[in-house]
């Protein structure tokens, strides 16, 4: 673990989308629950940072932001058509009914999230405590249209 | 979804073992859980590929394969002293009482994983075809000796 070791994933994603197939429904849930669970994950480290819950470390924030980023845009095409039922899920009918909106809220989170990640690679604590509470908005926003409290199974 | 949207992730990775903390070892067991299935999700679209079951798509190859090495770095600093339970959890004992050889098994899943998005980058279907198996097989020794069949609650 001492080098470079998540090179390769520059320019990834442009064509993730074509390939967003899922065997089953549940394997869609599943993957989009992981995916949030990293990004959660590393997004929280660095928002502990902001928080002045954990010190500062200008690396370590940005590596974090970078995976967050990374998974920022991986979970979406994961809400596709018959995603609504298959395993447990906390997705809200309005996932589906509401699907442009949707899409729209998670651009936004995308779009916060660059600027988070941007912040966390080269604006210092300062730069991220500006960025962090955009982003966590977003996230909050569009959990409170589209996810509910506790999982359902339709 | 146009562009080089998981952009900065490169040269991450180096200091994220020392961010790798968690609250409680159900984190961390969950986290590394959600890795391993993310993973697992975009190796295999390209595996499928090799295999012939999928179409072969040189992007998509290489950004899925792209993804599937960023996570190949990620789970297995969620594996340190304390987080055998806390949750149901496949990794068995041996996983602590052997640590160095599990490191070392990961180390080797990481090299293989390597080669394979290389040769998804520049290497055409032939190549993904040459760097697939040894992979496949760093993933089966290590869970073959680490991981039991069955989720285990300690």
């Amino acid at each position: 673990m001492k080098s470079a070791l998540l090179v390769g994933v520059v320019g990834a994603a442009c064509s993730l989308p074509a390939a967003a197939q899922f065997a089953k429904p549940s394997d869609a849930i599943h993957y989009r629950q992981a995916v949030m669970t990293v990004m959660a994950t590393h997004f929280g480290r660095v928002a502990a940072m902001a928080q002045g819950k954990a010190p500062y470390d200008a690396k370590v924030a940005a590596d974090n932001a970078a995976v967050a980023e990374a998974m920022s845009r991986l979970p979406f095409d994961a809400f596709g058509p018959g995603t609504d039922k298959g395993a447990p899920t906390r997705a809200k009918d309005e996932v589906w009914s509401d699907a442009k909106d949707f899409q729209d809220n998670a651009k936004e989170m995308q779009q916060a999230m660059a600027k988070f990640a941007a912040s966390a690679r080269s604006g210092g604590l300062d730069g991220i405590k500006g960025t962090v509470g955009d982003l966590g908005q977003a996230c909050k926003d569009c959990h409170d249209d589209y996810r509910s409290k506790d999982p359902v199974t339709r």
